[in-house]
């Protein structure tokens, strides 16, 4: 049986995501800000805690990604590679080392939000829109002090976020929250649906061949709105810091497993037909 | 932290799923046919045999749902809690037991993906459609002989399946193939995307307080269409059994473990912190 | 040059909406109230007046609807016949008879949006959602008291309204608003886009072969949003009235001209060529 | 009343239309090809006549805009203003002059479809997607020989059209099918719906301030599909003339109307309340 993920089939043709490598090229809005440290202490689970600098930064990140896999097949049918998300990214520390960790995130395509899960993001779907640079004319930003940007987040029919950028100048790096490895946790609750966890790991992953393009810096306003399934509102901003537009790729192979809880065996699968 | 499935939070209102008991109020269209046995046993992973009799037999389902968490809070915002599925159901063995076993499924909403994905149901997603009776007027089939429904399913902007369905009168049940407790597997690639898993478990669930309404069966045409990303013309009908219209309800808390691979603990979570 | 709407072509079978008559199925949530008669005054063009009793009437209407032409294809592919729409009606004067008027709509569906542009209404996009109603189970409201029903409309990613319904028994008519013949304006402005119309008209239209089916009045709640690109907060509810579930089928065919602009030929079509 | 198109209120706020002038910003991707012309002038409306060189040769143009009204607030609020289309335009004469002519058009979004309307783009919804060029990595083609796009074109459920561009080197200018002025009818049926149109117009119209960026050729393959509410097959590639992709932007304020069919007056406007 092949395929990463599921459907798993002989030919793997039909697997929701193709094998790795994944390539990444994308614009990116990201707007650091600081919260509550409390709200994002009461978001890590155990075995995490706080970064112990700057415990309350925050970075709210959208992105405008095409992907693929190893034989870039979805480049010629891009309806498979393109994707819009928007993540919300703190820094914590697990086994004693400082992480960048995705707390919130929505895409608008079904192989990313599996994707992500494998990676350990929480990815549910939203409606994600940012605005594009322009080379010509008066339809978006140039990429030039005084470009504006808009960018919205809805999910469930209702708009979460919304965010103004306006270039400054350029910028050595888009910031400092998201910079880090990521440490995610991967969790399947038991069927038995009783509380406990069939799979309960912390893994951590970095990208390959990674490049930053162009980065600007800017002012912004961020705003978060409420809705009865999220909780968006505990994290929102207290103080601002910085806001970047850049351009980057990235490669993805692979993550290490830092942790995982041992749920042991409860039968030899391939053992049990008569 | 709270939340059946990710995020987990400290209240879990952001969890994409709610907690069970999950209820479901729809209507089905049933395709059942024949395909080739050997594209069926080709689907089952290890541990699995096909069913001893009729080994070729196939349900094509169309289902209209209302779903809700045990709060009902869905049935007052039904964008959370309307979805439509396809899915293709077989029939299997597992530790001496027959079993149905879902092969392929698309859904249009997030919730019901990783719902599903608890389940164990492979779920990508479509655009699924199926006609609805009427109790007026000609704009769609009336539940009587002579009543015709359309249902089409698509996927990355490509139709995958198309039937036709008209009633020729009453049936006491919409089939047997997706009538036995589901056996699914759920794997959850390792980090380290090595071709090994983290999680790889069998697990069986029916629902409980599940009624039949009213049912029919009738004359049909179902066909498969080719795409890059499926797989689904290696399980093209050869003949015909029979297709049935149904409403249903169901309610569901939690499946059973049927056999766990053990892939050991690598570190214990929790302690892992300086 | 066949095709009612665009584009016209050889065969007509790339037009947008099939020819008439279409014929119409479905369900519908009612929800009058009055709002500040003189909001409704400010919507009615040149030649209209507002009703003269009860002119502050609204009724706002959720409706899921099955539509086909003539040759009823869109059952078998009902990806081209099904969509939902809200929309708001008011009662007003015109040459000294009363009507009802559409002031706003949202509907999901592009052959909606043509075929009632035809016919005057004002459609948007948007995404509507309502509870239909159960047979069996706990996942959605049965037809009997106590049955509650939820209903959001969304547009450009923002929630615009929401409502709640709560059968208390059953009606002989879903209210008065959306009850009289309809007069709508058709308009469409000079290319030359310097404020005058090359279009401008007043229809009436009524559909034949109409039948109520079952019909359930109660209690309610419906909340307008603000949006930057809506007025609904202009008409929003001041006093309620009276709620309606009801389901419904309808043809249509044609309408009346009731008074057009006489805006003059510039050239006779068909004689440029040299 | 303000709002150039419907709904029209006392502010225009809620027009699905902001008024001129219109601002785009874009990507656009040419495959230039010749069909049968006869094909191309049974598309061709009375007064209308082919173009006397190249009578067959078309234009398909798959377009990733951005777009803004005269207070750029789309820019800031993306999903008011990006969308996408895939459009197909031949040449022909009308009045003794060379006109281009789109004959068919599918867009995303319902702002686009009036916009369109208005301007005689006979508008209808479809899935459009299409490849970006990226700066940096795999997940895109560069702008660069070699650099590889996809397009593909859904309506409906059903996949219509799909193409392969390959870059080869730079071009002066994006092909000669879609270089003209447009010239467009402008249709509405009469309500009456009785085979006569209430407006019946020839409208020419071109953008100002419009810029050409980055242009280049390449080779290229063209796939159109068959739908049973399409006919794309009658005008399919015989024969390739050239691809392009460039970069450009345009504005746009107003048309100029050649022809327009009189209809004349059936009652005064504006006089007919009692």
């Amino acid at each position: 049986m092949k395929g990463l993920f599921y459907p798993r089939t002989p030919t793997g043709r039909a697997a929701i995501t193709p094998p790795t490598p994944w390539h990444y090229s994308g614009e990116l809005l990201t707007f650091e800000y600081r919260t509550d440290p409390a709200a994002i202490a009461a978001l890590l689970p155990a075995g995490f805690s706080p970064a112990p600098d700057d415990p309350g930064a925050v970075a709210a990140i959208w992105a405008d990604w095409q992907s693929c896999g190893p034989d870039f097949a979805e480049i010629l049918d891009p309806v498979r590679g393109q994707y819009k998300e928007m993540f919300i990214v703190v820094r914590c520390q697990f086994q004693g080392r400082l992480y960048s960790r995705c707390i919130y995130i929505w895409v608008d395509k079904d192989f990313a939000m599996l994707r992500g899960q494998h990676q350990g993001y929480p990815k549910k779907f939203g409606a994600i829109h940012m605005s594009r640079p322009v080379a010509l004319g008066k339809a978006g930003p140039k990429l030039e002090p005084g470009g504006v940007f808009g960018a919205t987040l809805a999910a469930m029919d209702r708009r979460l976020a919304q965010a103004r950028f306006t270039i400054t100048g350029p910028a050595p790096a888009p910031g400092f929250v998201n910079a880090l490895p990521m440490a995610h946790n991967r969790w399947m609750p038991a069927i038995e649906t009783d509380g406990t966890d069939s799979l309960s790991e912390v893994v951590t992953m970095s990208g390959f061949d990674g490049q930053m393009g162009r980065c600007f810096t800017g002012d912004f306003d961020l705003d978060y709105f409420d809705s009865p399934v999220e909780e968006l509102l505990d994290i929102a901003p207290r103080e601002k810091i910085a806001a970047y537009w850049h351009e980057v790729c990235v490669s993805w192979r692979a993550g290490t497993t830092l942790a995982r809880a041992n749920l042991g065996a409860i039968d030899s699968i391939g053992e049990g037909t008569a």
